[in-house]
């Protein structure tokens, strides 16, 4: 199919066919309907599971069986506004959330929506998601953003919140001590938020250097790398050095390993909440539970996020945190499988790669 | 050592020695100080700790290794208050919440006092325990009985406090759905109070028939059996059959096997909370845990109790629970080392058995 | 207009049309959109909300402007599914939430949907009620009753969920102690749900003895009678002599009096709740609030209820309260107006005066 | 009474005798007991309570009746440390918590030892405070100050305090929107720890224009200039369109006056909450409390703090908050009578006055 360059009818969309079969191709332009929006798209994030569909098919259960449009980190601009739309005009610059729950369920109205087996969410099969030139959404579920905020920092309010529904369900208040490990971009949107929330000293574990200098430029307290070779004991320990031997209130696990959970569960200070913000592989891990358990230490896991988009858009907007050093790189849509090789091998230090849709 | 049948001089008491090693043997008869009251002990129920350390002389790090009075769930009579004594009096009934934590650290000035790294916990070491005749107790930590309530009763509140302790961290509310796993003294105590609490429909497991009939006798909506021949998969389904597949809202796990916590980690409701009550062997536990997080089921362990024998009384007092169903054996402190053999081997269907110290 | 007797055309309503004019009319029979269903109305319950807009014309800014069909405690039996409704069969007999909210603003989406400002709600003008024979409703707030549940007491949920509301507010946990002020349906209601939430002593108060009577019946610990002759002081003095002296944790005021309100503010143990369940009229009332607030007991109002019915429903399904006491009339939809000045008056000891429209 | 020159023996003290008799005079040197420190008290900010008892002889029903050392806004050294301290050492600089608790009440034990009705609080009749050069008190209730933290912010730590219990109490989370009515020292305590807990829109309120120039340097998102001369109405339509017509989710009264709470209940968002800091005179106050009420709009008092100052602490020592602006003038121990002339008459733009005592 030929990429039309007349902007009326060009819909440049970039689709998942399967494992390691992105491609991009005209799709036909959609139409809002009623309480729905026509959005032009203009900043797309690549998340890490966008890579994970893209390299391995599917995502735990979720799999992906049809093309599917891929891409869910996204802001664009109202075109046309469909019957009943009152909170959103043409012109308005929006951040997308990205998933859109079915409103009726006891999980939908206890405001636990991301809990909604309904919930229709952008690029989780069967449905696509947004990395294309024109796409619709439901008006509530995009958010108007102000002057003072850029196109960019609202596809970033999707990692961003992500952040913001972990740290709320840790009790985070000011003064608090917080451990997070892994400084990839959820890990940085959640330190960006602790430190948003009042805490006082956050440390922050990886990896790589680079990811830690960025954490530092953000306001990590301190960072601590850990070498590839350690064992989990030699990784214990190196932290629990590198915080003075002081324990966190709050750990907030952003890798999701068997080794990172491990060192939760047995340096989160009794009385304290462990998060597990990012989910590893399905299956068994073997940890030392009763060590958390019995001293009270609860155990809670984050899914996505619900009713967080508005905090997190007030938190950028009022600069409490700044979410710009995150982007390492740019690319077109029309280079979109360039920057999907970005965001999967991590080259130049890739933090989040950030396609132009417009 | 002869055993006195003078009052006065016999504070015959039962101590741990080592691994299988329990004695009876006269001691002194303490003096209550500054704000202590010296009380007669009445009641002692066993708990499945101390027949643990009886058997194995320790519990993780707790371990015996001076002689130890055992005994931890007891009532008595108040027959001497030290100075600054003011909510006691001679000859006031009172049940005896059996750790006296040090008032100072931030767990205990947060009411988190069952965390204080200095508490003195009667019979975990190396404190002393109260199965006894005289014994020497923080007048604070003892709570009158009212009337109506038996001496048995004040001894059961012990094991009824961790029910409600599990029961509060568990946010169980009026129409919860509710699954118990193990119907021993904990498991029962916690349905009582679940039910208390008003859940509406509360389903218990266990691997004994008389324990279940116990279960229903005091208020389980359903009991459900579990052959030891199950695998894991069987279990699940087989409760999920008996619950007619209706997820529980919480799961209250008072066993603390592996294959019971992984029944809780698969079973409970989106969104619910999987509550620990039992704890296993200290180690690696293996299990399907992102299973639960990422449905946002938190998982949170109970260590003991907080704040929680003053609504246990109240239970009690005013008939919400009845905790009698519960002792089904009798000795007196003379016989405590038979008490405890039936208490280890379950032998008559013994579900608690109660020591009488006067 | 004649009144059909025939049933497939015979839709009769009860309409208000103004201060003291309450007419029966022939409505047509209206059609389930999608997500809605078509009920035949059963039961309905007269709340004083009802009678108020019929004795007054308003409540506060809520102002019948044109003719409102009047009623909202109903239950149904579902005779026509409209498109895509899942939940619900025909033939299935419901309890019907009046209430419908928009699905789309914060509140909604919070778990908050009561105070939705799009909240259609019935017989709140200008939305009509259900004291009809036929009427459509959101097929997902109306909820399936069970084999073991009466249509009237489907009707009674919603003064319940209003009693479950208002106790959840209030942290009422095992082994509290309850003041609730004023025992009409709501105070009687919100006895029943503390009762059922593992309250240990529950102290009500009324003006008049036939409604203390009830609620002895219906579990309270105590009841105190109210001399309309008392003074403040005395009203209090009173209750606090008939309390023993024992303070509140919880004062639920189901009356909204100034006196009340006061007595609750004074009354209520440091650190408590006082939750006003009963609204009053709008303006200024004169209360010595810092007496409350110096002691850190918080005040919190209730408006209706949000994701309260399942709760109500599962405690009336296992028997965890009886409403039925509270029904002391019956009548024909045909005889409403007798049936409204019955509870107008309060005659023959009416408390919840039920109407019967099939 | 000729004040020694010497410092072992020196303890010149500002004492209370009566309405406006404050006077300075020496006092023997207190000896620690056990579990208490010796303090050389270095810096002591006055609050409007001790002007408050200068002035009037008494707050509500705490009436000085015996001569009262004034002063609770403290720091000294430790230079003695009495049996059993290990928390402290001679030498360390520490924040005196100036309130010391029973430790064995309901209140204490379920961490609102604040509502300990045995509290001993320093300057509160019958207790003496601490304006005074050797001072003794508990130690668990004084906390080291990191190196980076003067002496003076340590005293602080106390309006600070206020501000971190007032804001814990209301829920503030990232991105919220914050009113707060009144900007004196507590008032810009609070601005500065909403500010710290990620409050996006910080709205504050004063009589006195350099209070408000204050609180846009501590951070406020918009000052708003209320004039003595408006009305209630006119008050409360000034501060809706200084905030263009947001609603605040949280408004915190700190200045306690009838016309400012109203504000509160008038203006605070469907579902927030309204903490009322300030405390004004006992007795009734007339307001639209139904307003607040039937919006859900929770109403909650503070009282004085419990386990803040080592959050406030953490706050200061990383440079969440900046307190030192708050301090506007300075004087000596021996000039404590001009010191608190200076802080009621609020001349020179006095907020917060400290006194040096070494």
């Amino acid at each position: 199919m030929a990429l039309s360059s007349n902007v009326d009818n060009d819909n440049l969309t970039c689709v998942l066919y399967g494992i390691r079969d992105l491609r991009l191709e005209q799709r036909p332009i959609p139409q809002p309907g009623e309480n729905e929006v026509l959005l032009k798209i203009q900043c797309v994030g690549i998340c890490g599971s966008d890579v994970h569909y893209l390299v391995h098919g599917n995502i735990g259960n979720f799999i992906v069986k049809e093309p599917m449009v891929i891409g869910h980190e996204a802001s664009g601009i109202v075109i046309k506004t469909g019957k009943g739309v009152t909170n959103l005009k043409v012109g308005d610059r929006v951040a997308i959330e990205p998933g859109v729950s079915c409103r009726k369920c006891s999980f939908c109205k206890t405001g636990k929506y991301n809990l909604c087996p309904d919930m229709q969410f952008c690029a989780t099969p069967p449905f696509d998601g947004n990395l294309t030139r024109y796409y619709v959404h439901a008006a509530d579920f995009c958010y108007k953003l102000p002057d003072c905020m850029t196109l960019e920092e609202g596809a970033l309010l999707e990692p961003l919140s992500v952040g913001v529904h972990a740290c709320k369900k840790a009790n985070i208040t000011v003064g608090s001590t917080i451990l997070i490990l892994g400084a990839g971009p959820i890990g940085l949107a959640t330190l960006a938020t602790a430190k948003a929330m009042g805490a006082s000293h956050i440390y922050i574990t990886d990896l790589t250097e680079y990811r830690l200098n960025l954490a530092r430029e953000m306001g990590a307290s301190k960072t601590i790398l850990i070498k590839r070779s350690f064992s989990d004991e030699e990784a214990i320990s190196h932290v629990k050095n590198g915080m003075d031997h002081k324990l966190p209130d709050v750990t907030l696990d952003c890798s999701g390993f068997q080794q990172t959970m491990k060192m939760g569960i047995e340096i989160t200070k009794s009385g304290g909440i462990l998060v597990i913000v990012g989910m590893g592989a399905s299956g068994n891990v073997q940890l030392p539970l009763f060590n958390a358990l019995s001293r009270e230490v609860d155990i809670k896991g984050v899914f996505r996020y619900a009713n967080d988009y508005p905090n997190a858009l007030e938190m950028v907007a009022s600069k409490s945190v700044n979410l710009k050093p995150l982007i390492t790189h740019h690319f077109k849509l029309e280079n979109s499988l360039e920057a999907f090789k970005t965001a999967e091998t991590g080259e130049g230090g890739a933090i989040k790669v950030m396609i132009h849709c417009d």
